[in-house]
């Protein structure tokens, strides 16, 4: 084999901070983590389940659903793998466990689990605010297992890295939620903007919809439209104002509206705050690397966003980059002359936003490497 | 012919305000308006022109473009009329003009169109404001003939319309203003919302990329995906600011971002103001259903928003239901427990925001049926 | 009034011949002709309602829903008309009625509103298959009014418009049927290709769908996808083989398959015809353009197709460009070595090859101008 | 870590045939091969280096651009990564190249590389033809390294895998020549079509056109549209004649036309064949199970097509779950009325029918595991 001397520049040895596929001698030592996937029939549990069947680091226990289906009859992305799935009921001891369930059932599922030793991450809404009364007026429910949601972490790795790691059930945040959090995190934290009057207008692609038909997602009806919905107290917003507040350590007021767009994969989360002091765009985006530094999955786009720069793109972020991956872009833009700032999150709901997220909580639950199974960058174009 | 009795319900004869196609009484004693379009090879001119063609009381003058090619070469929906382009200086006088140009030639046009007496319709942004000083910052350029900005009547059918019926020249809006400002109207002449802090993002078709080339609309890099662009300053801010500002009797501060998304027609904006007491959403529907009485192409989108509606789809307004018509579909909802009402304007960047409100104002200013050649609805889906 | 001398090119005073709004002096003569629509909640019947509104000499009798929605409620493009939709049982006789029904209630429905004296335009199939067997396997039911398939004429007007202006029930015909028959005809007529192997693939946009919710049409499935549907047997493939038969004057076999796309409205049939002798494009342009000359809703997409053109699209028809219209392109190119054509036949499913055919025909059964309400082109972009 | 029995069922202990990620034992004694892309600016190149960041067997040596970009300049899906982009001079030796390259570009770069030892994938149209005047008259240039064309493999594993593997030189395929010949391939070599009148029409999402910018891609042009192109003529099939032709042991006459569809990645070859004798759908799906037994790459869609199987989907091959892969989904049906077999091949004209492929040839000429770095499945939705 010929040898190869690596030019001056683009080599990856000068770039140790990059996620690449995880090096080998860690795997071959570990078991693999058996993991089950409940309600792996949508688009959220089938996302976990594509990613886990090519995980270095975990294999696929059981899978189920209600009812019953093979694999490959509601998943064609995963055809001719043999997959079947079995009912809830027939479930075996696993590892860890993915719960992609309507809410009462996620509680029910979640005590179960946790009481045959599996660690479980609930991709739902069961656990995910700490105020019981707040769940309980959100989802117009009695809570059955308040002291489940109590000990839940809630799963942002950027957060809450160290709690996760110790954790016995993660509660996966809303996607919504994971983009708006962590587009305005550095500046809530920091207290430059107006905590009362944070406005956030989400753009969500129809995965967000959900595998069930719906008006709202036929396509003769959205393929060339723009759908608002649920615009004034949608349930992220709580979890928004949850995690924002506990940062800023006071009550945080956030102002989100959703609609749909046209596209399949990925949201963006356009994200206003009225700043307290005159700040510039440089400076924002300084704060953001800092605050995210190390942080594998997290991207600060800091693009020159000044004309006549050779940068061939808008300088903000590009929601079909982090489509089908656990990236998130984050970026920024300043108006000085009426102290506003807009920034930006982009990723995708059932990845950073939902499954992909997941996984990354499993391996830091695991104590495997965080990055495994997660790496490979989204698609251009 | 068989005898037809009308059934008691859905009869039009109940329907006095509807738009329908103008009796052609007014028609069959008046003489066509001659009309001319500078800059008939962009999306805008070209969305004037196949209106105008069909125009019950207009014919087309003469259409220019730089390049002097056959309009079936750069509009393939015209394709087979034999229509020919003329260059520029080869126009003659007409009834009405059009521009559809640069924003130097477009004063150039308007001073030597007008010094023949024809009335001028700018669809550009040479005339939109009132401000010298901010024009020509926005702009980046001095104003030749500021005199002319002074006459022009900014071209909102619905504040301006005697006004308009009277001008010889008409500032048509930007599209993003357009929607914006009729979106936003009620609320701030009457004074209930924070007017330092209104929020707008604003989503726009890719119509708005204009006929050139730009990576921005390239299909492989936008067709599945959101792209900010000019997410502050964006010059349609300083129209909003300007005719609210009117409205309101004091300055306002709109704070705006736009983001181009894959569809092809039509522009959504969200708007976002803080209520400076309690308001609801039936009282705020009204105030709406009020303020646009007898506007026969702003629709008050009033559907029921409560759960367990009869109603099929979110009850706010459609974009594709507006693409291609002059009509601009408004709505509203309130979160009364964080003190925001969100407003939505729905409208096409070349019909009710651009082209299509052009041959409004046209109409306007000739004594023309107000929605002379405009009645169509958009479709459905 | 400034005089205004029309420059020597682009007037369209020597456009004798392209379609435009209908001179008024035919219409304030004649009474309106009373117009019903069965079946008005659909895609189809609420296109032909859009249209009918705006249409010079006919005016809504009466809409008929099972449901009995408003149509506000089913078609947000109409909002705020206040118009009703009864039972199909509460109609009233009427001058010409549209079917948009089930096959066997149009059957019904068609032998009452004739009974009653009314004229009729079928949307659906009851009544386009001329051979009783074949209809009866086709539709797997026995057609219980034979008798009226037989008188009814079926509704290309290009191929039987002087049946048409004297039926009473015309059969309108199946979108890709309408795309197929148009592209195909003037090559089968002068026998230029194999009549036993017509390839004909059919592109549609997922209005072709129609309203009900549908796995296929569910936005994550088909927003970035391709779904062949029926690929056999499609049932539009036995009216092109009726149609082109009879043109033929003997068996035809149409290999069709079709694929849904996303794009909304609009259909493309890329029509392969093996030759019988060498042709070229020059010489069969030629041949299409004679064949509809003087029919003003098919147009022959004739552009150069030699690299180094000026013009600046492909030279083939633009699907976009008759969407919501009822304007046909077609096109063609020639493959001189291997001996093939293939044609391109572009309209709207519920356009000319669906709602606005029908108008076209219900203009010709009732002495109206055949262009009358259906002169706007389409969109661009 | 709690004990985890496997369930009967979906344990993937039962799939050896399955593809999942590479056992780390292969991985951790090799030494990684070096890899150099020459033209990684482009879509196809950026393709092959999103893929080959993550593949467990090889790093990147270099890539090259004229330009001399950043690689997140010219690729957003990449950004943070550091990567820079030398010139083509600067590049050093290396294990094995891929070439993205205009046609007479690649011809010289492949001597020089091989030259220096090099494995060479050429992504482009170089070396694919194997009758040197079809290759100059299709590119239009003569060539000035035949015996290379002479040498260089036709890239499709599933037919010259064994060669492929002592190749020096690969000339990887075109996309919708890969997706056609794997349609086609058992149909042909068991003679059960007529070869002189094969038909294919081809679907291609926009990617086809290319980062460079384009009318037709213009997504107000493109984005509710199709848009046909080289509908005679396409250079691809060539290719597809070629190696149907060493199939079929005789000439053999594709008629292929293409259209672009507004997809991003994806493309579907709806390919026809007319039977010489009676087959059915099940005998056709045996033989294409046979065919392609044992390659992980090449799915055979062979779902149920009767109406009331429990299948939720159309029975055909899903685009949306191959794009950004290396599988191909084939699928078929049979007209047996008629005599037509139509038979689907849905590939990612960058992933199997490019890089990816690319990709799994490198992996075979250098010894690595064949599906190493390409099992990850495409996405649903």
């Amino acid at each position: 084999m010929a040898t190869c001397e690596p030019p001056p520049g683009p080599s990856l040895a000068a770039l140790p901070s990059a996620p690449r596929a995880t090096p080998v001698a860690l795997w071959h030592v570990a078991a693999m983590l058996r993991v089950g996937i409940l309600g792996a029939s949508g688009y959220m549990g089938g996302e976990a389940l594509r990613v886990l069947l090519d995980h270095p680091g975990a294999e696929i226990a059981w899978l189920t659903s209600r009812s019953g289906d093979a694999v490959d009859e509601v998943h064609p992305n995963l055809f001719g793998l043999g997959l079947r799935m079995i009912r809830p009921e027939e479930a075996t001891p696993c590892d860890v466990a993915f719960l992609a369930l309507p809410t009462a059932a996620s509680i029910d599922a979640a005590e179960r689990l946790l009481g045959q030793g599996a660690k479980v991450i609930d991709l739902g809404a069961a656990f995910r605010l700490k105020d019981r009364a707040t769940w309980e007026r959100v989802y117009q429910q009695a809570h059955p297992a308040w002291p489940l949601a109590e000990e839940a972490v809630y799963g942002i790795s950027e957060l809450h890295g160290p709690a996760i790691a110790k954790a016995r059930l993660v509660a996966n945040p809303g996607c919504f939620a994971s983009a708006a959090i962590l587009a305005l995190a550095p500046l809530v934290r920091e207290g430059l903007v107006d905590l009362g009057h944070l406005v956030v207008d989400g753009l969500s692609g129809t995965t967000g919809v959900g595998a069930e038909l719906h008006r709202a997602a036929h396509h003769p009806e959205i393929g060339d439209n723009l759908v608002p919905y649920n615009v004034v107290g949608h349930r992220h917003t709580f979890e928004m104002e949850q995690e924002l507040g506990l940062l800023a350590g006071r009550e945080v007021r956030v102002h989100f509206t959703p609609t749909y767009v046209p596209i399949v994969r990925g949201i963006l989360a356009v994200c206003h705050g009225f700043t307290a002091r005159r700040v510039g765009r440089g400076e924002l985006l300084e704060l953001y690397r800092d605050f995210y530094e190390g942080q594998p999955f997290v991207l600060v786009y800091d693009r020159p966003a000044e004309a006549g720069s050779s940068w061939k793109y808008e300088p903000y972020p590009w929601v079909s980059a982090v489509a089908g991956t656990n990236y998130c872009y984050l970026g920024l833009d300043v108006d000085e002359q009426r102290g506003r700032v807009v920034a930006f999150g982009a990723l995708d709901s059932i990845g950073k936003g939902g499954a992909h997220a997941g996984i990354e909580n499993m391996n830091l639950m695991s104590g495997l490497e965080r990055t495994a199974g997660l790496t490979r960058r989204g698609r251009h174009p």
